[in-house]
């Protein structure tokens, strides 16, 4: 088939009538599927059962400092968990803060103490300034978006490429705007697109010059070892980049294990400089918590030693999850490819698939999905106070369904953007 | 013996010899123990053993919401553990917002809030006043007073009585004072006092005229079940007095189970009227957090269910902690009973003794103790800003030592009781 851009009037109104009684065959079953948000599938929360029950009475007086993990105390973590992040992430213990079962959680309480009390010796709290900014890659993640929202932080949209941000365009807005005072990134297998940062966008991020001395990289790395191919993206490390430099503060790294055993219960980290760690263990954490969970903390840690690391672990999720993204893709090229009215991400890892349909037809795609019963995240949400300026990202979801589930949504999906597409080309 | 009070010099000293003797014998032998927080003893820890097993993989499928507690999702929590709190505090589910393992994090966290947002429609955010306020009964909780420094917040002790804090005092504050937003309470086995708040102040409490719109009581139920006697204290139920009142959104209660099973691993609650649940979790929760830990929360609640209820767990709690609370007493007795230099409390619940020493000798019975290794509370943290204006309040804490560890303490905290009182009388 041509493009749909070629088609003649009449061919595209022959084309809508064939579409719209597909679409309204679909209306008629009353289906109904969350594709919404990206959360692992039942299956791969049934590969960390054993957590429920690794833990031996014997096992909580055996941790390496001698500390009693049921009792209070150990604000930043047991040594265990602290050396479990260390290790994933390649810094030392003592640059790891172990937190609750929320790296989001993490990543909110680092804005509002900025808000109050700031980042930095010397610098004023974020809320005292009459104005604060932050960079914010597009499409990317709707939560961190909201965190901005609630604290009157300016975004300030900043396009992707296939190497990560545009860090000409970041370089020059930090270096002439000292309102700018963060910049939201998720570096690896990047919400919703895919993209890992290159080697070069990581170290220029790490060394460019910012007008404020309290700018800080908001490092989300939720995705670290989400891989869904064996020959993996690598991501710099950007604490080697920063090391000894005067930027030594600049990144605030957020990770969990969100993604690799239960969602709901697992434990995160907040992983920073040492001097940054410090600081908010004397100044804030220790007001705001005696510690998070420890047992949990070493119930992980003994369940990772049990399955025989994490990477072992999470090669049984990519199992359960390569089907799905290639169903996606497979979905897709037979349904959309030629016809110049999609474009989508094949990503090596992370949740998502990022899908751009024609310019003013996203919102009128998730419209018709969810009249077809297919509920998609929000058209916008990818993007800063919801708004996609060209109306035309999409992010899919495709871990949580099953395969027959996801098989008929995608079945769904590509017909409301193939409908949406005719309905703008004929409006024209 | 007479008073120390009424000795004349020789006798003094010649009593301050035979102190010191026994004090400098304690400090030869090394000893070396803690006694400076609210700790549950491993004992008490133990009771809880069956915590870290007690979820079978069925457990995971059978919330009752149909939601699966090992994902994402339910930001408030799965509904048996708000049934849990909801029971244990005579208020409805939907008043419950479960948090992690931190009631501390939840009190914290509400502060932080109302400080860039403030807590109602129409009011300004607190941190855009000149001046925030709360009401502090002295002596109480140091934590407390560390978040109100955290944040600026000016601190105003307010006597304790018998029947809680000084509310004609209160009334005629709140009243005339628009800046007193707020007022820390731990209503019931007050810490350290031990004492209940009365019918009557919990009464006058909920129903007083404030000037401020935006005032709170901060209720920090944290010892609502934690009896040491077979006749406990009953508390008021705040809620039922500002039922359907102008003040039906003043009272935050937090709690948690971090005395119930492992301090460090528990779950803990926020609890207000609905208004406020539904405000908070709309406009704040659903930013910070996509639910707190809900296998944590279906742990606890099975784990009551196997234990019997938290009234069964409760008792054996306090079978441990009856004879240390009661050591305490019969070693203050032995030692200082009669000799007009200390005062002590005999709390039907909770987690401490207040010992008041002679006025200005609390700072040096704390060094003293320490010279002879034992760590107490620091003098002075049970008040604002850490200073006792009498400088006579001492927090005891004799959960965490075990029986022959606490006796060795008391031995030592007596005498050195004793010493700084004869210093004082004869430096007069």
């Amino acid at each position: 088939m041509d493009t749909l851009h070629t088609m003649n009037k009449t061919g595209l109104q022959e084309h809508y009538h064939m579409l719209k009684g597909q679409f309204d065959h679909f209306c008629a079953q009353n289906i109904s599927l969350n594709m919404a948000r990206g959360k692992p599938s039942p299956a791969q929360l049934d590969l960390s059962m054993d957590l429920l029950n690794v833990l031996t009475p014997k096992d909580c007086l055996q941790v390496e400092n001698g500390i009693d993990p049921r009792n209070y105390g150990g604000l930043d973590g047991i040594p265990e968990a602290k050396g479990l992040f260390a290790k994933m992430f390649g810094v030392r213990s003592s640059q790891v803060f172990v937190g609750g079962n929320s790296s989001l959680t993490l990543m909110h309480d680092r804005v509002a103490r900025a808000m109050t009390h700031g980042v930095e010796d010397g610098c004023l709290p974020w809320s005292k300034l009459p104005k604060v900014k932050f960079l914010c890659p597009v499409p990317s993640y709707d939560r961190h978006f909201e965190i901005c929202a609630l604290f009157g932080i300016e975004m300030i949209p900043i396009a992707m490429t296939e190497e990560g941000p545009d860090i000409d365009e970041i370089e020059q807005l930090v270096r002439e705007d000292d309102a700018i005072k963060g910049m939201w990134c998720v570096p690896k297998y990047s919400n919703p697109t895919g993209i890992t940062y290159s080697d070069e966008v990581v170290r220029r991020l790490a060394r460019m010059q910012t007008k404020a001395r309290d700018f800080r990289l908001f490092w989300d790395n939720a995705y670290a070892v989400h891989h869904l191919t064996n020959t993996p993206d690598e991501l710099r490390n950007i604490f080697e980049d920063v090391a000894g430099t005067e930027n030594e503060n600049r990144v605030y790294m957020f990770a969990s294990t969100s993604k690799m055993t239960f969602p709901g219960a697992g434990i995160s980290a907040f992983i920073s400089s040492e001097a940054n760690i410090t600081a908010a263990k004397k100044r804030f954490f220790s007001v705001q918590t005696i510690g998070a969970d420890k047992i949990n903390q070493l119930r992980h840690v003994r369940f990772f030693e049990k399955v025989g690391g994490i990477p072992a672990l999470m090669k049984k999720h990519a199992e359960i999850l390569k089907p799905k993204f290639a169903e996606v893709d497979r979905a897709f090229t037979a349904s959309l490819a030629g016809k110049g009215i999609a474009t989508w991400t094949k990503p090596k890892g992370g949740y998502f698939v990022s899908l751009n349909v024609l310019d003013g037809c996203a919102k009128r795609v998730v419209a018709l999905a969810k009249q077809a019963g297919v509920t998609l995240t929000t058209a916008g949400a990818t993007f800063p106070y919801g708004v996609d300026p060209r109306d035309r990202n999409i992010r899919i979801a495709p871990t949580y369904p099953s395969m027959s589930e996801l098989e008929q949504a995608m079945k769904i999906i590509c017909v409301c953007v193939e409908l949406a597409a005719v309905e703008k080309l004929l409006a024209v």
